[in-house]
């Protein structure tokens, strides 16, 4: 057995590349008294993590600069020294990008193969599922006939928003970066009507596609797609932050249409958010969300890389839109395939 | 008796100046069964009421051309043909900037000049303290030791704003553009600490005064006074966009900072309001506010030009930030003095 680790090489300035990643060879740690020695099976590349590369202040706290990049993975347990873990157990929890990793039993959730893919855990049930959920359920609390408009819709955290927003009987208007994407939230997801950011002219293609105006706005991406939105915000509108990739690889502020004035004259709420500000309520929303799955009602799409060395690459490839759905890796296969 | 009407004579492109304003000779109208014949003693100029001069859509109705301007007033019921009210009662509500009105009834709310000054019924115990009071405590429910930072601060609404955060027992932080004004805030309001806009870095004068960054604000002001205070915000700021005057003369929406990334990464929240939102609750707040009043919690300002002709001007002076509190035009005596 040998291990592996990705650590941060160097800060990218603006967008990242595959030089501001360095893979080295580790020793395989030993796990002490309450702790586990895990095989990671997949690692979940987020786009959120950009963040995490610059030496500023942000939500959590930034990477150090030569040492392992952490985000979600999913293991299987090799050895165990806690008596809620043994071998063969598959968990999930903020893993390093390495192939071995030593973690507390208390930092790590075990999952049952047998409900569910065990990728689900980074996915539709995990922090992708809890994301949309709070983020659309909480914020925003949409009505059923209400105009619901979710930029990167076809991201993991969008798919799943346009699915729980048709799921409350809202018409929902989906803007994606392809029309492959676009024709899967069409065809799959029951989205109501969707637009390519890339080949249409946004302002135009919302204002067709919202002749009653827009009640909420799920917003993953920021700039001006979500200037054009703001445009047509109605009276009570509600507008959840979510993430703004198209902010992560700038290296100062953005500048663009101030919000605050269509805020202020429809009465509309805006609010940002990260998924901690809800963890006493994990337990609430994975039930839900494991419920609408089961019954058929809420679908995810994944999109897989083989191979531990091409982590950075999936993680670039975020940023240029590649993906339809969940971004994972493939590290390794769990021993009972 | 002589009866004279103020109209819009044309919509501002930007700045307005007196040019939009024509006054004319009318004749005093009769009241109906249900009706009320007033006759004006005072009127509030207001900064919203720029919005309504705009042929856009925006929270109420556009003014029409060639059509009396409407805004909060008090008057002495000159006639009445409802049993509610009788000659010699003061009263307010929205009146035309005429000298003599008929009014429904049913839209005038009978004040006791015994209570307060018949003033007060425009500012602290008015549209002013409501405004204040749901913007402040509902939309930023501010906590003892909590940095409040207020812009517009010298303002009718900005100034109860910071007083209801003293009453709170929060840190305030007043932002106005003279020395004259914020010696007012410090001596009279016990305002913390304040900031003259006019002569001061505001970014860097923010910082200082504000060491522990900004727990909520509520804005008055909107353009890069905001963007400053918005810089600082911490983790769950709540920002209360109440007005945007630094917005209501330009003739497109303005550029800056995008606050989203900022929300996002505080996960804080920034709604807009109007008063309206809120009148099921009205009677809730005045009584609170009379009693802070009573007590001497609470104190108001106003700045009042004499003479009917004059209320072009005393609106015009509001972008100018002449006004120190509530601005007021006095149309004439009532009957008891």
């Amino acid at each position: 057995m040998q291990n592996k680790q990705i650590v941060l090489n160097s800060r990218p300035a603006g967008m990242p590349t595959t030089e501001n990643f360095r893979i080295e060879d580790v020793e395989i740690p030993q796990p002490k008294d309450g702790e586990v020695l895990v095989r990671t099976l997949y690692l979940s590349v987020d786009p959120y993590m950009r963040g995490r590369m610059n030496d500023r202040k942000s939500y959590i706290a930034p990477f150090a600069l030569n040492e392992v990049i952490v985000g979600g993975g999913v293991a299987e347990v090799v050895e165990s020294r806690d008596e809620n873990f043994r071998a063969g157990d598959i968990v999930t929890g903020m893993l390093g990008w390495r192939l071995y990793s030593v973690a507390k039993a208390s930092e790590l959730r075990k999952i049952d193969p047998k409900l569910a893919p065990v990728t689900t855990a980074l996915g539709v049930l995990g922090v992708t599922g809890l994301t949309a959920y709070f983020g659309l359920i909480d914020i925003c609390n949409p009505q059923a006939g209400e105009t619901v408009v979710v930029s990167g819709a076809a991201g993991a955290v969008g798919m799943t928003v346009c699915q729980l927003a048709k799921i409350r009987g809202c018409r929902v208007v989906g803007i994606a970066g392809s029309d492959e994407k676009n024709s899967y939230l069409t065809n799959e997801l029951n989205v109501d009507t969707t637009i390519n950011y890339k080949t249409e002219k946004v302002r135009e293609a919302l204002a067709a596609a919202c002749p009653n105006g827009v009640d909420v706005y799920f917003d993953n991406v920021g700039g001006e797609i979500s200037d054009a939105v703001l445009l047509l915000i109605n009276k009570g509108a509600r507008i959840s932050i979510c993430g703004q990739i198209s902010m992560y690889n700038l290296e100062r502020l953005d500048v663009g249409l101030r919000p605050q004035p269509l805020l202020l004259i429809n009465s509309a709420t805006m609010k940002g958010f990260i998924l901690t500000d809800y963890a006493p309520r994990f337990a609430e929303a994975i039930t839900q969300l494991s419920k609408w799955l089961a019954e058929g009602k809420l679908k995810y799409a994944e999109n897989i890389i083989e191979g531990f060395e091409n982590t950075p690459r999936a993680f670039l490839g975020l940023f240029a839109g590649e993906n339809l759905g969940k971004q994972l890796v493939k590290v390794a296969e769990d021993s009972r395939q």
